[in-house]
């Protein structure tokens, strides 16, 4: 993972919309150690596993064996019982923003699929599984708050448990043709399934759900057909309940004095991959085209006059900064009108000005998504700019 | 190096402290990987010499062997290099705030010395050594203003370039016994010059500079007499000079068309260990006492009023969150007024408020600081503590 000047500025937007979501949901964010202990790791069963697996490993200079995390469920956990739960003490989530590192054999160059990447993992405490259920509906109706602030549609779809759990689990999914995933969309109702477990649905009409070639298949749920499609998994949510508390005996007193297990869940969203989802669905054959909320700038104010409109252009970006509005100005004196032209439609900021010899005392605006262009005076843009960024704030 | 969440709230606003100082002296934010490629680190020559001593390293799942970044001068000095440079292009910053990982033999728990660690690392390009001069000059500015910000004295110190350079370069030490540095101060100039290079200073008067015990020592520069003191570094600034842009042929293309090396510097803060040393300085013997701009809180709001103060409590705590001011909120009914009193001063947050039988209609401000105890009204209360915060926004 190399985040450049721009990349950054759309990575720390994401990661502040994810932020806010999780704080409110009363997740309380903390950040743990990428090197992690061996022993640590054996509790749960899993450094075997992991590190024949996509846990990066090695001897420090000491001769210790250190992973480096790719999850943080056993730090979690272990954070988690340092001190004695009492049934007052729960429910409680921890999460953390921070970077994964997977050896990973698939790996991509690009923002998908990548060895280092930025995850989101979300961990929740609870002293039974109806509460476990509440909060699991809570957040993935955070989630669909989340992507809806990202403008990136997922589709919340059933997927098996992965290395994390055996029971079934929920993915978020964008729906692409750059996507590695395989999911099966009902035409009628909202039922989603990942191929890894189509085979575990019962086939109603056509060819059994999950065979090999045929279809289309009968929606286990209503009248509907199943049809695939490609998608990128952008979040994920699992029910672990008692899969870390019972090898950590993570307990909790209740009410009777009783010690009981502690149920979790665990939520992660991919940071980087969810950028990634964003570039692939938010493009056309110009280029880029942000969404507002995650642009790296709001405003591309381009000075196509040869020096004579500076003073224009300062007022302009003057104006518009103090509203708060975030502008990137090219006013490079030996670059063309048509390069920058071309380039910001490339760059795909949400909104384009432009001054130049026919804009007078005036200027254009142009609105990326829309292909809208308006020549207006500076007062007018400035406030419209102003107006279509406060509903993404 | 792990944050919980109060950690954590302190360690982003030291963050943004040092962020808004690095963009003021034209540094661009960029995030490099810290799994770095071998064949990176051999182009300078530091791979054997580094693995063999801080560097983690290893072999990934294919067999290619991976170092894990404990400096990224290579990997700027590489995305530097990416497109042709001209003379227009320079000077130019890049820096990032990221975790570093360095194998320590001699790592404590804690915040000073870890084997994983935030540190923001700053890159400067230069035409020549005018301008890298002048611009090493504007960095220690900028690092004078960021300790300033953060309420934490740092002497500019001379010492040896480390691992990284040749020259002298310059350190930022913070005075404390918990420090690991020896440094030695002149009590008359501004001198000061670290144990590691003292002998390369004439001795003037009193015993010979360095000389194992003795002293008083002269001071090189005036009539004074050098001191010694335990320090802990915090920030460090190098001049690289062409040490790296050589044996990566980072060149540019100067006014007359001939190609030239691009002049190097470099410039650290332990994002982490400053936040060890605000600790280690900032604190009583009945807590710590956090500096307003770096407090996980502005204040503290107490209520000991065993629930019939809980109105008061909820309107304190929504006027001052509304002038922006972050409350921390202690009331727990099953907590000793005593013990939340014992533990507020031991958290250290800048204000404490107090609601109790004792207040009526008013509310109790002590600024944690100075031990200064005043009764109040809302209003006054709320205005005082906006009026400080202000200072350091």
């Amino acid at each position: 993972m190399q985040m450049l000047p721009m990349g950054l500025r759309v990575q720390r937007k994401v990661e502040q919309i994810i932020r806010d979501e999780m704080n409110r949901v009363g997740g309380q964010e903390v950040l743990l150690s990428s090197l992690q202990p061996k022993e640590l790791w054996q509790t749960a069963g899993r450094w075997e596993d992991l590190t024949k697996d996509v846990m990066y490993h090695f001897k420090d200079g000491s001769g210790r064996e250190v992973g480096l995390g790719m999850s943080h469920e056993e730090p979690m956990v272990s954070i988690a019982g340092e001190k004695p739960l009492s049934y007052k003490d729960l429910p409680f989530a921890l999460y953390q923003i921070a970077t994964k590192f997977r050896d990973e054999p698939r790996a991509k160059a690009g923002l998908l699929r990548g060895r280092e990447f930025l995850m989101k993992d979300l961990y929740s405490f609870h002293a039974n599984t109806e509460d476990l259920n509440k909060y699991y509906d809570e957040v993935a109706e955070a989630y669909r708050t989340v992507y809806k602030r990202l403008d990136l549609p997922a589709v919340y779809t059933i997927s098996s448990g992965g290395v994390f759990t055996t029971e079934y689990s929920h993915e978020f999914q964008t729906l692409t043709d750059a996507g590695e995933d395989t999911i099966y969309l009902c035409n009628k109702c909202q039922l989603a399934v990942n191929d890894e477990v189509i085979a575990d649905f019962p086939a109603v009409g056509g060819s059994p759900a999950g065979s090999a070639g045929g279809g289309p298949w009968g929606c286990p749920e209503c009248h509907g057909e199943l049809e695939t499609a490609k998608a990128i998994e952008v979040g994920n949510i699992f029910k672990l309940g008692t899969k870390y508390s019972k090898p950590f005996n993570l307990t909790y007193t209740d009410a009777d004095g009783q010690s009981k297990l502690v149920e979790m869940g665990c939520y992660g969203i991919g940071v980087t991959r969810t950028m990634g989802a964003i570039v692939e669905t938010h493009n056309d054959d110009r280029g880029l085209i942000w969404p507002i909320s995650v642009a790296p700038y709001h405003a591309h104010l381009l000075d196509l006059t040869r020096g004579e409109g500076a003073d224009r252009v300062r007022e302009i970006q003057s104006q518009l900064e103090q509203a708060g509005v975030e502008v990137l100005v090219d006013d490079r004196p030996d670059v063309s009108a048509g390069e920058k032209l071309t380039e910001a439609d490339l760059f795909g900021l949400p909104f384009r000005l432009v001054i130049s010899a026919k804009t007078g005392e005036n200027v254009e605006l142009k609105e990326r998504a829309s292909g809208e262009v308006e020549l207006l005076s500076i007062p007018a843009a400035v406030a419209r700019i102003i107006e279509a960024i406060k509903f993404t704030q």
